[in-house]
């Protein structure tokens, strides 16, 4: 194993460029240059991933970088937006030159299937971390937020909620190689379906925090009361199958890591999203919908259920040690 | 001292957030929403600090605030770009409310000060550590590249080199509170003279990582030699009183930790240049030429001098522990 230094390391992420109209600049400057569309409004978004808080330590190097891009895009398609560039800070105790190459192949095989080109970054030493920002493109009347879901809205989400927990704890456990431990190592970005609703959602957020928490924040910026029916939550058959369906229930609502989009249509607009969907590999779920009021209400066969015990994702308390 | 959960930290940012026309959506969605201005480039940086390789341990906290929109306001400066917008990625092993609000003044401050909004960002638990990035936008015709200086240019540095690594040095033996030591804790970005030289300057770079590493970057990406004239170099009082001129000398070429701009400007443009800079508080020295052929050469007393001996910062090597 060959240590790289700081310009070695630059180097490894250049190869991997993709050349891409627009940008003037890339690696290799105090900053990158790039040329925006016009007409279109700016979308911005951060992440960082720190070793044993968003990842578990001894992770492949190959999926921290798909790990670092996903998560930045998935950011952006709750926005509706497409993505275009990325900047990308790795913070490693040394670079060795295996390490540094799996971690770029990951990162870049995602973000040229999403067509962002990598354009500038940081390489520093310190504890294994990386931070990554994200610029995205999208139509003034199409950009998504939190804050607009209205009562009557239907609420919808993609996928299958709980997998991504579900396979960490496999993982944990030292099983790896199946359906969830890959939902939890290769989460894939809805940027398709979150550019796709733009003008048709009324409200979007992506999950990663676990369904309670973030379908809680959509409430408290919207100023509105999420009705949620357990019973039409998409648990994925691997998830059920492998804790039952009340620890699925518990992953599916808690567990965070799920890189889904959770959003609110308007009910005229239903019959477009239907549409829509049907190209959608990862599929769409209706799971209740938006009433005036306020918080969230979680119905189990009808009965409000209290949602004070779920174990909620919260940065600083919770470890992936 | 009160303890944040990451909503609180979030507001405790929000709260600073400067209202700047273009801002469509900021702190507190997945992503912030902006509106470029029309007909410009955009530029994008990003800068990690990590605590004891970036600044010394139990830095206080409005300092590293400060110094986080400092480094990445100076790569900006560097391009010629006019800064806007910034998102903060604040990584701490647990969150003090005094600690983060102290934070938070440093960087709204100095953000303020250059009429830069802090639109989002991400709080993460982990070790202290702070990535930030930076959007800004310049003129078609007005960015700076480093790999632009051509043979016969005059060479060109801002202030004073050598003050802020001399400056961490008398913080490290128990030293402060003098002009040195707020050289290093307070670097100004040179954002003025950044923008102003586009279209006047032909190469420009900051000096961050030591005169010496990055006068040869310039070197390198312009295919050319640079030549300086040591004893041109602006030393302060201060340092040369400090520390003698051998070791002022050293301080100044290989220090590292100057938010200084390097520039290069052909000589049919240097009166330009000295009308736009009896603006610039920082000053400016003529310390060199470009030259055909490769690489840096130090000139003492004329007589080229060797520079293998020094001290270069390297982000892997080094640290302010």
């Amino acid at each position: 194993m060959s240590s790289l230094d700081e310009a070695g390391v630059i180097d490894v992420v250049a190869r991997g460029e993709l050349p891409r109209p627009g940008v003037l600049l890339g690696i290799g400057d105090d900053a990158a240059v790039v040329q925006p569309p016009p007409g279109k409004l700016m979308v911005l978004a951060t992440d960082t991933l720190n070793e044993g808080v968003h990842f578990p330590v001894g992770i492949a190097s190959c999926d921290l970088g798909h790990r670092a891009v996903a998560v930045n895009l998935s950011d952006l398609a709750a926005m509706g937006a497409t993505p275009a560039w990325a900047l990308l800070s790795l913070s490693m105790p040394a670079a060795d030159a295996e390490w540094v190459t799996g971690f770029v192949e990951g990162a870049q095989r995602l973000a040229k299937r999403h067509d962002v080109a990598i354009v500038g970054g940081d390489t520093v030493r310190g504890p294994l971390s990386v931070c990554m920002h994200v610029v995205g493109f999208v139509e003034p009347e199409r950009f998504l937020a939190r804050g607009n879901a209205s009562p009557g809205d239907a609420v919808f989400v993609t996928g299958h909620p709980g997998d991504a927990s579900a396979g960490l704890s496999l993982l944990q456990s030292g099983d790896s190689g199946n359906r969830l431990t890959d939902r939890f190592l290769r989460p894939q970005p809805r940027t398709d379906v979150g550019c796709a609703l733009g003008g048709v959602a009324s409200a979007a957020i992506d999950i990663s925090d676990g369904l309670v928490t973030d379908l809680r924040r959509m409430a408290a910026a919207s100023g509105a009361r999420f009705v949620i029916e357990l019973r039409d939550l998409p648990l994925s058959d691997a998830l059920v199958d492998l804790r039952g369906a009340d620890a699925a229930l518990q992953h599916a609502l808690a567990g965070g890591d799920d890189y889904e989009l959770c959003f609110t249509v308007d009910p005229g607009r239903e019959a477009l999203l239907g549409g829509l969907a049907a190209d959608w590999d990862c599929g769409i779920t209706r799971i209740g919908h938006v009433e005036a009021g306020e918080g969230l209400v979680l119905l189990k066969d009808g009965e409000p259920m209290q949602v004070t015990s779920l174990q909620e994702w919260q940065h600083f308390p919770k470890a992936h040690s």
